[in-house]
């Protein structure tokens, strides 16, 4: 199966679409730009979505649920808003299908045309800020701390699975508080958690920072982000957090009294991931065999292969190996006996390998009577032979030093590749280069930060978080800087 | 606030509607037919879900996700399905807006019209049988069960929360089989899920059966469903379980090889229940006071109310509770303290009674002195003196005697509204006096089936399982019948 798998060195994009679908996490859809989700790739978005609900949940947050459909017209409300959705939208315009009067197949009903356009909700903002408006009356009704697992659709021209799809899956929060102050504090604190969530459950180490203008989200004030960085040295825009200021609670009149019976308008946050951390993973730790799934997230933690030439060994191996199952599935791991008869051995470790399993334990009958197993672990290929009676105790920690080691090696990689540049001649060499962060000054324009990306494809990922205040000089224009920030080429 | 709940007695459509919006479970929103699930609503509908999830793969299944769009040109591969859905479809026709030349908001790009429209899913069928197809060449790929938690849309002219809404929230399974056999099975195993289900967790018994054709899901050959009763007397069908024999393999061409190498179309089988089961259990068990939730889906299990004059009798009781709260939390209930200063206890009991929690617990200084507590169960409304020593064993108990007593009391209400009829009078009678399931002879046409709708708003709930064979007479037309089937008028 493997042997279906392009090299990363041969053609990175195509070594990753081998990938998804090879191991069944995903495909095209016959539907435009749309992918289905495959069972083995929806086991690991119901693990993130377990991780990330518990995150949202210990931070005070709520779940609900708003209308798949926009009118059209809520859109117009805030101007950046749509200016930034408008372009990419899936429009609902008639209710019903009739009988094609020609006898073939059904079209649309031209009677059935709806009075107002509805949007298939690019995001909801909007449809919920109305809402919001008949929950908020004073300030005992904030902050109002809500999360929506939802779909939502941006039509994609050029797509790519978990990546940029046209309709995807995600979370998105919104919240509304008395106070700047309180808003832009929820807006950091959520882009703490995306932080977190990277590093404990995917095992990826991400640059956290704000957005330049050019890169805001229509209608905020200000975006926060995590940026991780794939192996081919390209960043990916993990997850932003959106300080909204008063902008959506102006364009749907949402009001408060405070606690002094004075009249204000709201303040607002917005916040998102989506299953494009699927792909921030895949890309991040896998490799040419397959998948490296970070333990945390895995549907399926330990696969035992027995080895055996007749039925007698198999049941002898089975019933050393089904008590281990048990201990370790009291552990709360999820553990198959892989026991299929039609293929062989040698095919079962390279589909685990390709699927991903972190800990893969193969026993045969030397192993029976030596009382040792083979563990091979996903994340080196490293085989070690530990003896059967340790595995219950070992292969917990083993899979916490796995989970331990993908991140290190991603935090080493992101690491290596932040690189100080101060000419522009050196910002070009590095990008052709080795790729990865780049850390230069910029005077600060939008036309010089378009400039740069017109002539390099580099784009602004952030003002990372804390940013140290140093004078220097643009690389491109050579005006003042007071900062660096972090450009690169992204997906 | 219970006093803006209409009573039952006197308009119960009012009462339910006003019980769904006052209890903040749910909301119309300004799009049309869609609503807004509240966060106090999704709370139990996460609950629910959890359930459901854990039935469904105890059985078996796995989750996958499928486009929320499909080609106009899918529905029309099954006859009777497209016939079934084509009347009430959101079709999306356009991909772009554009702003409005005359500068006032945007408007639809006509150059950004899709070549084949794309109807918004009203169920999946279709798309997912044309994905299985890739995904199935012979025996050793089935059977294959999987299962999809999405939003669908199908355009209702007259909407109610929960129960019939334009965009609604489900889960549908999609299975493919083998052979007739392993499929028939399939679905009995599914209905009798959703019996489980709503007995286990809903507190809500169902009588489960067979539709009649006109009853039938477009597209299926048999429809299993569970009905339940509600307090009004009417009937509400709360899950359907189809077998498809062979009807999507044919029409999307999915063919495998069996173990003897001889080329078949697969076997299929669907099968969901949606949002609607949030109308089930408030219907069935909610009161004039407010919401009657069943502990399992419970999203907080107990609430304490202290009562008192000062901070220091605050002080004490919030002293004597905390102990209690943590030994509940460590038995995995959702326990609240409700020391809010800005209202008074009255208006707190009334407010948890609105929403449902179903065991309340009043403690104040004269408790304290005494070792006792108030306990108000929520299904009885009974006030309980119960040492405070006693709480934590006793209400975990309390809360298995009310999710058992809420099941006998709706068990009793639907056991007493099964009414055998032998004439049309009494069939008519019965219907306009106490409602309910109204067993009878019926001649077995769509023709009778139809005229008894017209005439009496009863339709065919359904033909039990196991229905005993019995000779009798139409009580419509007196033609011969073999068996009685349940009739009543429904949601």
């Amino acid at each position: 199966m493997a042997k279906d798998i392009t090299p990363r060195a041969e053609d990175y994009s195509l070594w990753y679409t081998d990938l998804v679908t090879g191991a069944q996490l995903a495909e095209h859809s016959s539907v435009r730009g749309c992918m289905v989700i495959r069972p083995r790739g929806y086991a690991i978005w119901e693990k993130m979505q377990a991780g990330l609900d518990g995150l949202f949940k210990a931070t005070g947050h709520q779940n609900a649920y708003f209308p798949l459909f926009i009118p059209k017209s809520y859109l117009s409300r805030e101007a950046e808003h749509v200016e930034g959705f408008a372009k990419e939208c899936a429009v609902v315009t008639h209710y019903r299908l009739k009988q094609n009067p020609n006898g073939d197949g059904v079209v649309v009903d031209p009677e059935a045309k709806l009075e107002e356009e509805l949007i298939v909700r690019p995001t909801s903002e909007t449809i919920i800020w109305n809402t919001y408006r008949g929950w908020i009356q004073s300030y005992r009704d904030l902050p109002l701390l809500i999360n929506q697992w939802a779909n939502v659709v941006r039509w994609e021209m050029r797509t790519r699975l978990f990546l940029r799809t046209s309709e995807f899956l995600w979370q998105e929060g919104h919240t509304a508080h008395a106070t700047e102050g309180e808003a832009r504090e929820e807006a950091m604190r959520m882009v703490r958690v995306y932080e977190q969530f990277a590093r404990e459950w995917l095992a990826l180490p991400v640059i956290v920072g704000v957005k330049s203008a050019s890169e805001r989200f229509a209608g905020a004030v200000d975006t926060l982000c995590i940026e991780a960085l794939m192996q081919d040295g390209k960043a990916l825009q993990a997850g932003t957090s959106h300080f909204l200021g008063q902008n959506f609670a102006r364009a749907f009149d949402v009001q408060f009294v405070d606690d002094k019976g004075v009249m204000d308008y709201v303040w607002a946050t917005s916040w998102g991931v989506s299953t494009r951390l699927m792909g921030a993973w895949i890309m991040a730790h896998s490799d040419d065999n397959g998948l490296v799934i970070p333990p945390k997230i895995a549907p399926l933690h330990v696969v035992f292969v027995p080895i055996y030439k007749s039925a007698e060994e198999l049941q002898a191996v089975a019933d050393a190996v089904r008590p281990l199952v048990e201990q370790l599935k009291a552990k709360g791991l999820q553990v198959r006996f892989d026991d299929r008869d039609n293929v062989k051995p040698g095919f079962k470790f390279h589909e685990h390998e390709l699927h991903g399993v972190p800990v893969r334990v193969a026993i045969g009958p030397r192993d029976l009577a030596s009382g040792m197993a083979e563990v091979a672990r996903r994340d080196t290929l490293e085989k070690l032979p530990i003896p059967q009676a340790e595995l219950a105790e070992r292969i917990p920690q083993l899979l916490e030093e796995i989970q331990a080691n993908i991140y290190r090696r991603a935090l080493e990689y992101q690491q290596s590749h932040i690189t100080r540049v101060d000419s522009y001649e050196e910002f070009k060499e590095v990008l052709e280069g080795k790729g990865g962060f780049i850390s230069a000054h910029w005077d600060g324009s939008p036309e010089t930060e378009a400039l740069i990306k017109e002539e390099t494809k580099a784009t602004i990922r952030c003002i990372p978080l804390d940013n140290p205040q140093e004078d220097g000089v643009c690389v491109r224009t050579g005006k003042p800087s007071k900062e660096r920030v972090l450009f690169a080429r992204a997906y």
